[in-house]
């Protein structure tokens, strides 16, 4: 029979132990954060109906972005991300919720795209999101930024600092509307700022001139990016309005004690349901990671679900991207994430099985990460040559003499120094 | 246009957040433990090439169970256990890993059975696995039932007590030769008896005389149930040495401190892949959740991912089936898992928000769940329901006067006690 593949499929992400304790402990910091925040967990299914996921009918279209299938007459899909369904929880729960409801997920995410370099089929994301009834506060904006920052520099010490750069589709809505374009142009413009960052000024200047034809209107368009937002003042009420929001905002952060944070209108986050503020923070040291988290407000985030007007702010952290990028790349030290335990038990003959076992229930009783080699027929060479191999602190060595005496013979791994103690001081020692 | 249902598909877990918190609060006390006892964590892929799932090519007849699709050229699905993934990833990484390797698994698995009682489409199992190259002692399935009950006790104030139940293949498959049937009834009898729970004994007795067509053979099966294993005793080499690694085996969990093991030979896991061993835990208060974990040996882990054989000892606690039930029945105590936090910052008017915030962070910072109301303008009636709403333990009210002298105002939300503090000893208090 021939042998089945090993590796998993493309794009699907599988860590070695070390990779994945570092993970894992990455997120344990973050989402203790998220808890101290006070935000709920949510731990919502995978799988929604289609007609959840998405409001196109051309499943063709779709499909290639998304994992969808069909049981019985049901058609049913992978999440591609965090908020459709936390909209229709919220909408289902509306009785069983007290509002602002700051709700947290942490969960796989589906993409079927073409995979890209740092790009995952199968991935985390870290969500927050704060939630009102008809009317939520921009300082729940501000609030959102600061957690996101208090979550990333929970993990400093791996991914070192960050920014926040603050966008503003208001602003963007007002200049259209002073320029007076069209609802194509408005969308065709979104679109082009959101590719910016990857295409050079002329091929910018080309684009923005074929979906205007106005020289003068490209011009203002372009002023945004070099004199900035303030050359918009008192252009029009709508302008005046975004414009104060938005330095209104930024103070704000700061109230909050959030560091590195300016203003950029080249963040719009694209297409998304975004219709306030947008933000994107991004990792000072990785610039390669691109954007680390992202987020916004928007408006009517249940709407499809609810006649009840749900207002939200929220932001999804680039869980793996960040932190499954950062475990291949080399570029973290993991040596302090090889090893699964403090001790390992090494007994000298199925014999002395009895009182070996009595020393690592004590062990793992007192919370000392301890395994035993419980093959007790094998050399110590073998025994030894495991604990080194598991890079255990400590080894316990338990032989005959050991068991008379009621000792356990204790072996610091590093120095290869070793002595002879009651159980109950070798424990103390390990800890 | 018409609202989109707000309800999980049938079958899928949807709970609120203070039923996620005691199920959250179960899952870290069990992995806490298994990181305890050594076991790697791995978080591999929930979607596997469909040839690793299946040996089966009848698509038709797999996808009742499974969650079957195709990308491109791919056929793929969702896992239903935890074994089928481990085996690919043992396989793949044989150099990466030191053996013996203990791993554990805390991921969705997905079924598309018929929705019965108490069983989910989208369900958690936690694995535990304890593999290695050629050989693989004995006391490592011991160690499996003992690191089981040491999970399932971290949480016994929740689920109370629980037992084991222990099995043996080898000694049906000692009893069965012994007997000399055929292997179609070898297979037939193992599908019966482990039917044997959910029928009585006269349908029992019928299908067995199907099977047999003998009553002296039907009587000696029977008399396993009723005499035990003692009477086989002396039958023949193969049952005597099945019954002395059953017994030798009972021994060594007492060794390792397993508490109310004891062997029932009804116990077999049915037509898995099982060669050895087998136990299933219950809970002595929930016997209507059933198995509450289950598992046992199996001789060639991966052999259809590898040449190298790969011996291992296993289990799944059926986190779902347990803690969701739990969640779900009113049974469990849920109070204190309604709050989400400890202290309600609530602000007097936007003014004093830059002090409100420092007292916010300042709470954070010193690890103490915590949120604030941030619509300012909303009356203090709105917030302190606001703060009862979420079962805060304390509010601390910021107002004019509390700016002014740099103070708080705790409220003691069970008593309504009130007083003034310096923040420094308001945090004291409240921690």
């Amino acid at each position: 029979m021939d042998l089945k593949p090993t590796k998993p499929l493309s794009g699907f992400i599988e860590l070695l132990p070390a990779q994945q304790r570092f993970v894992d402990a990455c997120a344990t910091r973050m989402l203790n954060v998220l808890r101290t925040c006070g935000f709920s967990y949510l731990d919502l299914p995978a799988i929604e109906r289609a007609e959840v996921l998405t409001d196109k009918d051309n499943w063709d279209e779709i499909e290639t972005q998304m994992y969808l299938f069909q049981k019985g007459d049901t058609k049913m899909g992978l999440r591609y991300d965090g908020t459709v369904g936390l909209s229709r929880y919220v909408a289902g729960h509306l009785n069983n919720l007290t509002f602002p409801f700051r709700a947290s997920q942490f969960s796989k995410r589906y993409r079927g795209e073409r995979k890209q370099r740092g790009r995952f089929r199968e991935f985390y994301q870290m969500d927050m999101d704060i939630m009102d009834v008809n009317s939520l506060s921009t300082n729940y904006d501000a609030e959102i930024i600061s957690v996101i920052q208090r979550t990333l520099n929970s993990v400093k010490d791996f991914i070192g600092d960050n920014y926040v750069l603050v966008g503003s589709r208001p602003f963007w809505d007002a200049l259209f509307n002073y320029l007076g374009l069209t609802d194509d142009q408005k969308k065709e413009i979104f679109i082009l700022i959101d590719k910016r960052e990857k295409i050079d000024e002329q091929e910018f200047s080309a684009w923005l001139s074929d979906i205007l034809k106005n020289e003068k209107f490209e011009n203002e368009i372009k002023s945004v990016f070099t004199n900035g937002y303030e050359y918009f003042n008192g252009k029009s009420t709508e302008l005046d309005f975004a414009i104060k929001e938005l330095t209104d905002f930024m103070e704000k952060l700061s109230v909050l004690g959030v560091k590195n944070a300016k203003i950029d209108l080249s963040i719009t986050r694209g297409l998304a349901y975004y219709t306030g503020l947008v933000f994107e923070f991004k990792l000072s040291e990785y610039p390669e990671l691109g954007t680390a988290a992202g987020g916004g407000r928007y408006a009517d985030l249940a709407g499809k679900f609810s006649k009840t007007k749900i207002i939200g702010v929220g932001a999804a952290i680039g869980f793996s991207r960040i932190f499954v990028t950062l475990a291949e790349s080399g570029k973290i030290d993991l040596s302090k994430f090889e090893s699964s335990v403090d001790v390992a038990v090494l007994i000298m003959g199925n014999d002395n099985l009895p009182y070996a076992m009595s020393v690592l229930n004590a062990l793992r009783d007192a919370g000392v990460p301890s395994v035993a080699y419980l093959d007790t027929d094998k050399k110590f060479k073998n025994q030894i040559e495991y604990a080194d191999k598991i890079m255990a602190k400590f080894s316990m060595i338990i032989g005959e003499d050991e068991v008379k005496n009621k000792v356990v013979a204790v072996k610091d791994m590093s120095t290869g120094n070793q002595q002879t103690l009651p159980l109950a001081d070798a424990i103390k020692m390990v800890k």
